[in-house]
């Protein structure tokens, strides 16, 4: 790989973040780097761990990227998405309960990054607006807006890593008669404060992580009943009354909805929890990733490197059950791409290692075959590059544990506690039970255990 | 100006119709007229006319254009509105009350076009992404994404016509504590069903036609009470119990909400109604208009050339107290610079004009003087063109009638009638009060006439 002078990143989330802190770490070490520029749209890094009250469009017009809600917790242990170069010991200067709500881990993947004084790359409040790539000369050129100017510019790179995620343009599916319900409808996206919903019936079409989610969560501020409708199969929980699952909608009359079953529910306000799209609209097609929510996108060598231009490398399309030490993975071995230290093997290589993987990824069959194959790929990327060790194994039996616990009881299973991988510190229990903790900020969540110690 | 080959049309609302219109037109009477291609990021034609249930993003992650909500009715007389060239009783075959719902005015709009059979020109579901300008060939690249197809385009064009609207992006401020306030808050723009207000105190910020409108909708369908919030000064209606105007909000604690002049309210929802964005996001700086809502932006020469490369042409982006028959008017106008029937003065002196129509502007002081103002901007514009003639002056005191029509009465002025200006038919009273009449479907407005018959 010739040399890359300049190097852009699209978005400051942890991906980007994660970009960034490898850079930089080789920097420290001695490396020589690219010039960087991390163009950010939002007015500070974290991506989506940025909570907003804005929907739709934001104070510039530009679509709102925050998808999180008021109330959000983590809904995996912490411990399977620790960074291995930074633990939360390391951060919060003492162990914290498993499961943070929204701003802890905010707090965690910003101070990080303010710890490797990384933020002169970034330009915040400059989303890009186009890529061209021009062949002869190798080199991209991004347009980008400086919202704060109201100027676009236009600046050229050698290389671009594209992180701007991909869990905030909603998939917003329609159903008959959805245009006359009186009630409120809106997407996951859109979904702010359960307030909203207290001493309502709430349907919730979707059965993944965001239905569920939001479900427990307009229950726990009071909203009368929650109907979930699924599409392909039912969550299965053993859920407490108050809860009920029923196949999809078919067809929505005033405030009365039908569903595949013909059964029938009047309900107040209807949350699509339908998952999100994939969106670049800002790149070419014969740069663009086009994909669903999945393990194994296609046209990614190793998950992240350009099938057809290597200098193009996108950090974090995975659908995820790992997520922060994935993206630091993902983001080593980009970095060690582009630096030259990796050699990438010919187009055809890849190709095929592109399809072995692809192969793996179809035969997986349930969610502890998805939790087996996701380890397996962050081990691939771990090994080639000088990330510190992670215990992938560990991690993995972690996340099994999880899935155990949230079966065990969907509504209890964030007051369990699990070991650090990279402390061997075992988590504290929090002071009060996810159930009856209204209060989500940080300083609620570190109180009591600061007036213990 | 050089003969132009290809000509782009960026919207296909009232504004971009209206230009298609203009040169079919032409074309109809023999004249050369350049390939056209207008491009609508939409399913269908109409603009802001189109009802959409949805809200944010839509199904391909697009920025949902429309803006207009269940049961908007006309707020100003339709004789007011009326194309020159296609009468109401020509498009519905006999009289129609002056206040219809959005349902029959978008059935107007689109018989038109339909009956000029220019659907081929449109190519629907493609939103123009980005728009280069090459100096020294005079040409325009534009990069449109094609959503079906789900590819992207470039296309080269010798002149463009900007016509994607300007009350589509809202313009969204904060105020202090809003992102913990429990109820919904939404701007205008997101506002689909006063039905979900119903039993609620609403609290709306904004003093102009949004404010005005929803405030008096939500109170039809239920609402409990409406708390109006003002910046500059209160719309000072009549208002009938159960509505109040109150100062600037400065502060919101909870479900409380604080004024300018510290008097408190608590409240259930809030309703941004805090106008919209001019927002070009495709346009590169030296092609991009700047300006706040008002009569008379800056950089445009009679209110539509773009004065420093008059091959770009905007239609439509002045504050609207004439609409339809205005956009014609400016369409017609455009047509014939671009076909060179029109010879431009020198930049010198356009310059001149727009400073004149500008300094006039500013020395508006009220509505009427406002209605004042646009009718000598429109009546310039058609003295220009072969448009059909419009009586503006009697169109000006139409709107004149209005306004004192809504002094008399905010929640009676849409039962009233006005004359024709092209037909100088009355219009016949409505078969029920506004106030009572629920439904907003062209059907229903419709039927009880029919029945008379
Ligand atoms: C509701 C929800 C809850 C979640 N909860 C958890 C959880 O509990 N635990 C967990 O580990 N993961 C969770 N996730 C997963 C989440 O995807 C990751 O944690 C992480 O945020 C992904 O990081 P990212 O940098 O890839 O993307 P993002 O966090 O989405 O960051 C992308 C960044 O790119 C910027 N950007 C976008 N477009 C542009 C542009 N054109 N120009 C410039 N900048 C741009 C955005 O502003 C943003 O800052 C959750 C996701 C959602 C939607
Ligand atoms: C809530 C509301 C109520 C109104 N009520 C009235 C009323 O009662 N009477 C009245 O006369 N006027 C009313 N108006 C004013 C309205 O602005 C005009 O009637 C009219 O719709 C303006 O036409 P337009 O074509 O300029 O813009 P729009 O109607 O906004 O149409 C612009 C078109 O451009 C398309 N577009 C946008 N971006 C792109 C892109 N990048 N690429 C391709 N296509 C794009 C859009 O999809 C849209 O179809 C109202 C406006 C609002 C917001
Ligand atoms: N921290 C938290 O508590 C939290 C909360 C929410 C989300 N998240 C994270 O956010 C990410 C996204 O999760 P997600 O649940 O939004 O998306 P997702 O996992 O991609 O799931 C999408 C869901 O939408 C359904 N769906 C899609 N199209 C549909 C249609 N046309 N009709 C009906 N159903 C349809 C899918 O059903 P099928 O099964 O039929 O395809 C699936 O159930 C995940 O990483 C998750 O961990 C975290
Ligand atoms: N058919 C219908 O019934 C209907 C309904 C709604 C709208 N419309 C049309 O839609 C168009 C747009 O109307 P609109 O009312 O949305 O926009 P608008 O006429 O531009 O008015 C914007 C309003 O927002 C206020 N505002 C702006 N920024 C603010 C801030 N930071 N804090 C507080 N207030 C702020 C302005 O107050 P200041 O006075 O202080 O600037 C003004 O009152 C018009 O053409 C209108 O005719 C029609």
């Amino acid at each position: 790989m010739t040399r890359v002078a300049r190097l852009a990143i699209i978005g400051a989330g942890p991906s980007g973040l994660a970009v960034l802190r490898a850079f930089e770490t080789a920097r420290r070490k001695g490396a020589t780097i690219p010039d960087i520029v991390c163009f950010e749209k939002q007015e500070t890094w974290g991506g989506l761990w940025n909570y907003t009250w804005r929907t739709g469009l934001d104070e510039f017009g530009e679509p709102v990227h925050g998808s999180m809600y008021r109330y959000l917790w983590s809904n995996g242990p912490k411990e399977c998405l620790e960074f291995a170069d930074y633990s939360f010991e390391e951060h919060f200067g003492r162990p914290i309960p498993s499961y943070p709500p929204r701003a802890v881990l905010h707090d965690y993947i910003a101070g990080r990054v303010e710890k490797s004084g990384v933020k002169p790359y970034v330009r915040f409040r400059t989303p890009v607006r186009h890529v061209a790539y021009d062949a002869a000369r190798q080199r991209f050129a991004l347009t980008v807006a400086d919202l704060l100017r109201d100027e676009t510019r236009c600046e050229e790179f050698d290389a671009v890593v594209v992180a701007n995620g991909h869990f905030s343009v909603p998939n917003v599916p329609s159903f008959p008669g959805i245009e006359s319900f009186p009630g409120r409808v809106l997407h996951s996206h859109d979904f702010r404060s359960a307030d909203e919903f207290a001493g309502k019936t709430v349907l919730i079409v979707g059965s993944s992580y965001s239905a569920e989610d939001i479900g427990v969560q307009c229950f726990k501020y009071g909203a009368s009943g929650i109907v979930f409708s699924y599409r392909t199969r039912p969550m299965g929980f053993d859920w407490p009354e108050g809860f009920e699952e029923r196949p999809l909608v078919t067809e929505i009359a005033g405030n009365q909805v039908t569903f595949k079953d013909s059964s029938r529910r009047e309900v107040d306000a209807i949350v699509l929890c339908t998952g999100y799209r994939h969106s670049y609209p800002f790149l070419p097609d014969q740069l663009r990733l086009k994909t669903d929510n999945r393990l194994y996108p296609l046209g990614l060598y190793k998950g992240v490197i350009w099938q057809d231009n290597p200098k193009i490398a996108y950090v974090g399309m995975q659908d995820q059950y790992y997520t922060f030490n994935m993206f630091d993975a993902q983001a080593w071995f980009v970095r060690d791409v582009l630096l030259g230290r990796i050699a990438l093997p010919p187009h055809a290589d890849r190709q095929a290692d592109i399809a072995a993987w692809r192969a793996r990824e179809e035969a997986v069959g349930d969610p502890l075959q998805a939790i087996d194959f996701q380890t397996d790929y962050v081990r691939d990327l771990l090994q080639a590059t000088d990330y510190p060790a992670l215990d992938v194994d560990r991690v993995a039996e972690l996340f099994k544990e999880w899935e155990h616990h949230k079966e065990a009881g969907i509504l209890t299973y964030r007051d369990r506690s699990y070991r650090s991988t990279l402390t061997g510190t075992m988590a504290p229990r929090h002071h009060t039970d996810w159930m009856d903790a209204m209060d989500d900020s940080l300083e609620a969540f570190m109180a009591v255990r600061e007036a213990a110690e």
